[in-house]
């Protein structure tokens, strides 16, 4: 920590399942970043206040009121405070957007961005939308598919800032379930992953989506009476079930060239799972793009009538 | 509990979660019924024998060897002795192919039944090989499509007594993860299902089956956003996964005039999204069909050479 620096502003990104705070000077350095495991899913209303001081206290100025911009889940209806939803199509959400908190205490200026709808199918995001914010400030002319990888991955189609629509998939939770849950977990084991069993089951399954359930079994039947190998069986399970997404996915979106934003195992995995089929995504590192979209709303806040 | 009277058989169906034990007389009247929670899956090798013994002592006669005919899970490789299994195409399994356990208690003589396994595809059955055998005693002619349903659903194609292909689904344990542990189980609830909602997300999925694991996301977002009830919800989660498990049979197996051998709610929703797609699916009560097929496999082991 840098000893009795002060922020000018903070940054928040405030999930289900963790806080991630930067406290920033003038022009946008990081003074400090903090988080924490205090996601939304873990607090009571009342809690949301105390947990975020803990985190940005000794930053703060007395007497002046810092801004806190924060996205995430924190503006859900079980959160700190909730910020409608905007409706797909349409921009990412703004600093005018946003739901102003009422505090405790006087030292800081909370506003919390909203997330964006979508009615028919119905669909959501918290979160997303500042990344594709701060994507946008650097390619304002993107018209395309972006793949935001994670928990519940999400695929929009952009055309020029705009946020047309957009699917979301339950593949990675159901990958947590199976994996550590589910009869296959007898199965599998964290060795280097195969990448060759990877891309044979996600061909398999954009080929044969309906064969999912079956294969999962397989897996174990495979394991027991045709010595399938545990790496080779997560390898396929990951594969059979990215497979099936994307089988929908190339159906119902432009993949050829297709941006997916992040760097972790689960973007990369994406990203073979779409070269593996012809296509040629462009990986993008995603972990300062969050931020970048939380700067955004920053600068518009400067320009609030205050 | 009859007093003092003797079992001149027994008969258990071991799985993985439960024990069911039969004492039956000469003719095959059930004398007793035990059942116990004590299944395959939470037992060492050395505690399967004290755990049958406490359900049945009571009815062995001293000085003379009670036969025990076991089929399911305790016949695995984890369970109280490998009962190797038999390869597909094949009729199910009788007493020949049985493994003799050797016992401390010398009152019993305890035979346990393999399951089936088939290589391409990988697939395995324990237990409901048993069940087959009791339905083709009554059917010895059949030809068609077998479904028994479960945790792991099996769909066979038999042929005069003939177990020719299988293919198990993991679809029964997908719908227990995602309505109790995902992030789905806050938008559901357990009240009366509604069938309409239940048989359009089985047309769905039928239809487009890659949708799955978006159509799942968009439970919780139709929850969020456009007032899905929660009994609504539980339904069509139900009927997504089956609706996409039934893509494939359909495409894979003759569907017209299957008959699902069960009758719980299980059983119940296979007939009613068959039916929903236009066929006639027959519904026969399976509570007796183990029972039956263990005791064919008695009535050869009266004509093995003791």
């Amino acid at each position: 920590m840098t000893s009795g620096a002060k922020a000018s502003w903070i940054a928040a990104d405030w999930g289900t399942t963790n806080l991630r705070v930067w406290m920033l000077d003038e022009v946008g350095g990081i003074v400090h970043h903090a988080s924490s495991e205090k996601g939304m899913g873990k607090l009571e209303r009342r809690e949301f206040e105390p947990v975020l001081l803990d985190l940005i206290d000794p930053f703060l100025t007395h007497g002046q009121k810092t801004p806190v911009v924060i996205c995430g889940m924190a503006g859900s209806r079980q959160g700190w405070a909730e910020a409608p939803y905007r409706s797909a199509p349409c921009g990412p959400p703004s600093i005018e957007d946003a739901t102003a908190v009422i505090t405790k205490d006087a030292r800081i200026d909370v506003r919390i961005l909203p997330g964006i709808k979508q009615l028919d199918p119905a669909d959501v995001m918290r979160g997303e939308e500042t990344q594709i914010a701060g994507f946008l400030a650097d390619h304002p002319d993107f018209t395309g598919t972006l793949c935001l990888p994670g928990t519940h991955t999400k695929w929009c189609e952009i055309s020029f800032g705009i946020v047309k629509r957009f699917r979301t998939f339950m593949t990675g939770e159901i990958f947590s379930l199976l994996s550590e849950q589910s009869v296959l977990r007898h199965s599998l084991s964290k060795n280097a992953p195969d990448t060759e069993a990877f891309t044979n089951a996600v061909k398999h399954c954009v080929r044969e989506p309906e064969s999912l359930a079956a294969e999962l079994f397989g897996i174990r039947a495979g394991s027991l009476v045709a010595d399938l190998l545990p790496e080779t069986a997560r390898s396929r399970l990951s594969g059979l079930l990215i497979g099936s997404e994307l089988a929908s996915i190339t159906k119902n979106f432009s993949v050829r060239r297709a941006v997916i934003l992040g760097s972790d195992h689960i973007a990369q995995a994406y990203a073979t799972a779409l070269s593996g089929l012809g296509h040629s995504p462009q990986v993008m590192d995603a972990s300062a793009i969050t931020l970048r979209g939380l700067t955004l709303a920053h600068n518009a806040y400067r320009r609030l009538p205050q």
